[in-house]
């Protein structure tokens, strides 16, 4: 090998693809968001010629938007201004303990801030996060403590006739025991899949903190995908890349839930598990409320923790009518049975809120006992991710 | 529980967060990427006050671009003409079979498309990416077949005195048998991380398909993490979100090939593998492809399939000089310990192409064998894609 020049050097140094090249020369002046010691954040955007610029986050106070299902809380907006070489700035207040959201709107173009590769999809929406760290938001984070494994996983669904990818999270430890562990079994909402848990809920760093805190007993956590025409969330099956929706058919129907004892058994025969109703906990948020409420009744001996955040409670009357057949027949054999936690959740400004009182009511006639939290706040992954946090420390105790 | 209302029914189907509700009503309008049946593809942007939206892609002819670093090849662009209700289009000619990727620049602004909710992160940037099935391209796609699986996990490093995190592929029927398995070591460039083969190389998709055609013998594939400061990729680490960046410290001192087996005793101590230099091979593109020159004559008993692909030969006057201490005499120990694939490929205008001329030279100079493969193209993950189908069906024969 003979010699070579410094700038084969520094070209191997930058030894990268030419395409993000330019990109980020464009980008890498720019910091954005960049949080200040006092936790206030500034966002910034290169755009020279743009003539309006606002930034929507779930930092702003909410603003009622207009919807075709009628007004409902959307995020905030406001201005960035131009400062100066085509860049465009906000500076938020000082910002309180959590994981937010943000996107900008360009001239009345929604786009994501190209200074930030940190982003997350929800249903077909993509947005940039951050996290301010203390109190619960510490949660969020991947701290410098044992972790757990998370592994996606296909799964044969004789129920379904197919194969399914499913995301599983082993805690610290798992695989260098031969301890056996209980398993709680967590669900997206509509619109959601196999990756909404892991990725907008910060499952595994919730699980590895609370282990680690002593607050949670170590447990698997498996996150199925509930929408049973899929193999896989969009991006990640045989149908490809397509934008995905919310209206997912069959997920409301009762096909998910008389089929879901196949992942059940596949995590049963292949996971270090305690098979039994104490070492069960199942759990979901809004669609996944839904089919927790209903699981948990079709098998009304199987699990001892059920969790219902934000739960979609149907009307008995639609399209869903059929799932909730004797209904309170069942909730009476699942209240026979026993169980250790029913847990309810819901914010304030849900819009599901009317619905779960009105569950309640029917629990209350029953004499179905449960617990109840009532937070601030709506239908919104902050909350969701705040009740992992909660409900998970009540788990296998 | 009462009856309640159509309304009801319709928000909990719509039952997500507001937040991605109300940028879903923006982008739902519009399809982008739309392929036609001809493999030709439309991309549209809804930016109704825009003056000029360009689209740069790798589908479109290079051009020359100004980097610091002097005049290299960089990704074309276009101009999107505006047709109507604020929206711009583009339109190509019939596309080969590739996975591409894309961006906007909107009035000067970066911009990933809104509409397309799959993106990868290549070192700092975001693009959006679709795939033009046919030919090589539909090893990258998920298809109806057995799939391995992916997991997460952190391995201890006691060389790096750190628990960091590695991806790690195992094949189909891993779980379900007793067999033992060969290993891949499959190492990243500068700037990437432990995700990076996984989302940019779609290394499952590939394996996936290659053992079910039979072309490869079902394998373990091991991508770890080659920045040995780093405990994890940005943002999945305890240094928390940050902005990536090429020029990590330490990345070609020598530092990880001398801590690399850490990583192969925590694989061959977890998994059920062949723990011999028959069934382990190790392959990496540009700064990956240096490390495993390094370590595999480092070790030079321990890897039977060497593969480099786009290798980041360094200069052995420079900052890296002392790895290339006596690289002929421990070369020459690899060549009398015997091997049975050294594998080089590089694109024609990769501008490392220079330097594994004279890294060839100098083998041919030792008669240490070696297989050659020379690509079009330069250094691209479209070129690194290629290699690892042509690769891995070479191994463990």
């Amino acid at each position: 090998m003979r010699k070579t020049t410094l700038l084969l050097l520094i070209l191997c140094l930058f030894g990268f693809s030419a395409n993000a090249q330019e990109a980020l020369f464009r980008a890498q002046q720019i910091v954005s968001p960049e949080i200040h010691s006092d936790n206030s954040v500034t966002f910034r955007l290169f755009a020279p010629n743009a003539t309006a610029v606002q930034i929507t986050g779930d930092f702003l106070p909410t603003e009622k938007i207009e919807t075709p299902m009628g007004q409902m809380d959307g995020p905030g907006k406001t201005n960035l201004k131009k400062v100066e070489n085509g860049v465009w700035e906000f500076k938020t207040n000082p910002l309180g303990p959590e994981l937010y959201n943000y996107s900008f709107i360009v001239d009345g173009m929604p786009s994501t801030d190209p200074s930030n590769p940190f982003l997350i999809r929800d249903v077909a929406s993509v947005t940039n996060i951050f996290i301010i760290g203390g109190g619960h938001a510490d949660l969020f984070k991947t701290n410098d403590i044992p972790h757990g494994t998370v592994a996606r996983r296909w799964y044969d669904s004789p129920g379904l006739g197919m194969d399914r990818r499913i995301t599983i999270y082993t805690p610290p430890g798992y695989e260098s025991s031969n301890q056996k562990y209980p398993v709680l079994y967590l669900l997206h909402g509509a619109g959601g899949d196999e990756e909404a848990w892991i990725a907008l809920g910060r499952t595994a760093q919730i699980l590895d903190n609370l282990i680690h805190q002593g607050k949670a007993k170590p447990m698997i956590v498996v996150m199925p995908n509930g929408n049973v025409i899929q193999d896989a969330a969009p991006g990640e099956g045989s149908m490809g890349f397509y934008k995905p929706q919310f209206m997912v058919p069959k997920t409301m129907d009762g096909t998910y839930e008389s089929t879901f004892m196949d992942i059940v058994k596949f995590v049963e025969s292949n996971y270090r598990v305690h098979a039994d109703k104490s070492n069960r906990a199942i759990a979901g948020l809004s669609m996944g409320g839904y089919h927790t409420m209903h699981i948990s009744r079709f098998y009304p001996n199987t699990f001892d923790y059920i969790g219902l955040y934000s739960a979609a409670i149907m009307p008995r009357e639609d399209a869903t009518g059929k799932v909730y057949n004797d209904i309170e027949g069942t909730l009476k054999t699942q209240m026979k049975n026993g169980y250790k936690l029913y847990w309810i959740a819901i914010g304030k400004t849900d819009f599901l809120y009317k619905a779960n009182v009105e569950y309640r009511d029917m629990l209350d006639k029953m004499g179905m006992k449960y617990e109840y939290v009532e937070s601030e706040g709506g239908h919104t992954w902050r909350n969701w991710r705040v009740y992992l946090t909660q409900f998970a420390p009540r788990l296998f105790q």
